[in-house]
């Protein structure tokens, strides 16, 4: 294997041994010793690519901003309703954290690192939501009597359970499903106001 | 102050500066030495009460369990809806856990020690959740449609993700919220299931 290529996946199985470390022990107790014994790579190999633990969180802090901001390019302009942009941006993320363990790990090194401030993974979560809600105001697809913070808010609770969650073993396939049943719950309540406010054409009311 | 009584306050003091600590930084970070300054105590007067930080973290899961024990036996037996019971106990925990430092820090420390086991307060909790929706099947306010396990699921992650945020300062408030929020989301379509599957006598369709 050619050098460059060699240091690649070594980079790479150095993140997801991190990852691996900070999901079941936390950011506190992933040293950088132990990750090294997780990679099955020498102290010198981690040190290659991190100059310290801390370069190694941002690491995974990146990881998961990727993957939050691929989901947000997902949704070009025009690309059909928002309110089901929001649904899938969030059915998708909640798959993200339960089977990717880089990304899961990304948002707890970010909520282990905020020390009191708002995580960077939380915040950007929340601006794309409202963003989507915003999109989701402005195409009609949310009505107009449903408070856009108070859905973010949940969506925003239930995707740090999911988060949580997932992190024991076992159990991260069931907590990806509770962002179903909260749409299957929410939606015809959502979908229903929209229609009793503006009714449509069509409508036997209209 | 008698000295008994005295005693009492610095055990109270202590456990409530350990719970601001552990809220803030986690259990791996909450060191007796920390505690003690926190506390504005000596080591010796946190010593008197727990010999090591292990006792001082069951102390706080202990308050825990007991606020949740609280929480499961103010529902006696024949006291109205199962349903409207569950609720009710969704409810107030999240305001427990939004308003509550010992009980939030409890949680925290039951995750923090759980290393991949089930924590000792989520198992109470599902536990709870899951006798709730079981007498709700019984007692006819649970329709017959909908699955108790993913009830549990969704309530089980937004309580862990109400838990979350309320540690950031100020986000306490408006994290409890998003419980009630859930429920106005979800109940309509809950007893719209029930009166669909099961009329009552006084239902126009029935």
């Amino acid at each position: 294997m050619p050098r460059q290529q060699r240091a690649v996946r070594s980079r790479e199985a150095i993140v997801r041994a991190a990852a691996q470390v900070v999901d079941r022990y936390g950011l506190k107790a992933a040293t950088l010793t132990r990750v090294s014994e997780a990679a099955g790579l020498s102290k010198g190999a981690v040190y290659f690519h991190f100059a310290d633990k801390d370069a190694l969180a941002s690491a995974l802090e990146q990881e998961a901003v990727r993957a939050l901001d691929t989901l947000a390019a997902a949704r070009g302009p025009g690309t059909g309703q928002a309110l089901a942009a929001l649904v899938a941006t969030s059915r998708e993320l909640a798959r993200l954290l339960s089977e990717d363990v880089v990304v899961r790990a990304g948002f707890q090194v970010s909520c282990d690192r905020a020390d009191g401030e708002v995580p960077l993974l939380r915040g950007r979560l929340v601006a794309l939501l409202l963003r989507l809600l915003e999109d989701a105001r402005r195409d009609r697809s949310l009505p107009p009597g449903v408070v856009a913070e108070d859905v973010v808010a949940t969506v925003l609770a239930l995707t740090v359970g999911v988060q949580i969650l997932s992190r024991q073993p076992g159990a991260a396939r069931e907590a990806s499903q509770v962002v179903e049943h909260f749409w299957r719950a929410a939606l015809p309540g959502l979908t229903a106001a929209g229609r009793r406010e503006e009714p449509r054409p069509g409508d036997p009311a209209g």
